[in-house]
């Protein structure tokens, strides 16, 4: 039965972004909240997350079709439904999945999942460590890059939601850890809380010098997050038969003019490494597997987490921007609605 | 027993290669053959592969250590054992393995293998298609890239010595093949002789659009010969899952300064592709594999193949200079000496 009509606010894409330029092509509007029709739910937003790669989405075709111009943004939700004329999910079920910048949104649920029931976590894991971040994390590494123990692990944008997780994993997996993040600081909460063996500045001058020294015994698995020059770095360590998952690429995602790849790629062939793309969407039937692992870790504290959470649609924009200027320490979210009582 | 001291002739590598001046840091030197010391033999070269990579030893240390300066330059040879104090050889032992630019010279005997007896074949197929060329295609293409049937492989220096391999054996398995090579002559011969279903020319203006409707499924394995601009247009093409096993980049061998990577390199991210390097002298052990296979296709004239054979220690530099010049067809090996009479 609808509900009397609420105020949705929704920021609306109005053109394709350029280097960067947010601000100019999302606007923030208000209209009435659509309401479910057959078969459909509409989803309250409670958290909205903010990744990377919706700069990419803002832009072209992708992994996922462009967002369309003049519609809301598309960003990864955890919410509640609250119609549903769907026999899949009640009114009240806490669900995530691929949803809008907006208070309310209506879809047919597909792709769309019920948080699973594991007592004593709050919601916002769900947004970081067993959210699509933890899942990034968890499938790249172990998966894509098949750590052994004992082996050096290297991390870029490692104090990120991501990177911080994969770390954690690959020391639970007895790996050599070794996080490049950016500023003393963020290097300081690798080594301290996060427990890395060691922390590289990238902003420090003589950071080469310092991560050859941080790996001594060369990388056998290199978490590619971010591009550029760190690849580069990256790629000199390699060990052979290394492995490198290709999570994203984020110092590129706003350049007006693609960036040239690393100078030194064909290191894979001297060292018959590997470079394999992944993305978390693949992984939704394995969800499983990553809770049955990874909760445990996380109720247990054996996995440090956090979600940077900022409050307020109004400034989803300026949380977003976050991302690109080194601004965040762990996962990205803004509370957008209040959690349901009781949850 | 030592012969009577013979002329030996040696390309001796006086200084590292800048840009490609080969000729100004390599000299042709007369000396007299040394004998077998103990546990040795003494090799006499019959043919010398010229290969790509020959130009990366010269320069840096790689997969193997850059040639010793002032030494006889390194290379791949098929030779007879003229003199052995080693139990795992006789004199007259016909033999293949990493040698010198040399008429004679002297060796332990590690990684040298004796040839296969498969009847009917000319000594020069184990310059190509039995050889470390041919091992060096069925290996990458087949244990790399595991290209299923019906599926598109796209092969860049595709009449190359490799490529041209490649490509063969991609249509054997049942492919949809497509070959990248310069000048009209040589995509007439890729797709005439050869049986390639298409070849672009790359030196062809509008071959960008050639290519995209050569693969109209896009690209599942890109076998990677060349980099630069070529290996964009491929990435640009490859389907989701896709595969390149990456062989070498040729056109980078001679630059002074390494060139860029791929701008679009995260399309491997996108399309969950694998990029892996391998090296052909990791697959010794199993080169029976290949024998087995390959041999009866050859016998059987199902893989057609050229050695592009130039005569004379002299000529060994003008010969070489062909590879980077788009000079020759098919694998380059230069004859040094005389069969065995009965070979």
């Amino acid at each position: 039965m609808p509900s009397e009509a609420a105020v949705n606010r929704q920021w609306i894409l109005k053109d394709r972004p350029k280097g960067g330029n947010f601000e100019e092509v999302l606007e923030l509007r208000e209209s009435a909240a659509p309401d479910a029709g057959e078969g459909q739910i509409r989803v309250r937003t409670i958290y909205l997350s903010l990744d990377p790669t919706n700069a990419v989405w803002m832009q072209y075709d992708s992994y996922l079709p462009a967002v369309p111009l003049d519609g809301p943004m598309h960003g990864l939700v955890l919410g509640v439904v609250d119609q549903s004329n769907s026999p899949k999910f009640q009114a009240g079920d806490l669900v995530s999945g691929l949803g809008r910048w907006a208070d309310y949104f209506v879809t047919d649920g597909q792709g769309w999942a019920k948080l699973p029931d594991i007592p004593g976590l709050p919601l916002t894991a769900y947004m970081g460590p067993l959210g699509m971040t933890g899942a990034t994390a968890y499938f790249g590494l172990l998966d894509v890059g098949r750590p052994k123990e004992g082996e050096t692990v290297l991390v870029s944008a490692a104090a990120g939601a991501v990177g911080s997780i994969v770390g954690q994993i690959a020391k639970i997996k007895g790996c050599h850890v070794v996080g490049i993040a950016g500023g003393a600081e963020k290097c300081g909460w690798l080594t301290g809380e996060l427990g890395f063996d060691a922390a590289v500045d990238y902003k420090a001058s003589g950071w080469r010098k310092a991560l050859r020294a941080a790996c001594p015994k060369g990388v056998d698995v290199y978490f590619e997050n971010v591009g550029g020059e760190i690849t580069e770095a990256a790629l000199d360590l390699l060990n052979i038969r290394g492995r490198i998952p290709f999570c994203g690429a984020i110092s590129q995602y706003n350049a007006t003019e693609p960036p040239p790849g690393p100078k030194n790629l064909s290191v894979l062939v001297a060292k018959r490494a590997r470079m394999e793309g992944f993305l978390v969407l693949d992984y939704g039937p394995r969800m499983g597997e990553m809770y049955r692992e990874m909760g445990p870790w996380i109720a247990e504290g054996k996995i440090k987490w956090k979600v940077d959470l900022d409050q307020g649609m109004e400034n989803v924009l300026t949380s977003f921007r976050k991302l690109f200027t080194g601004g965040n320490t762990g996962k990205l979210a803004v509370r957008i609605g209040e959690e349901p009582a009781g949850g």
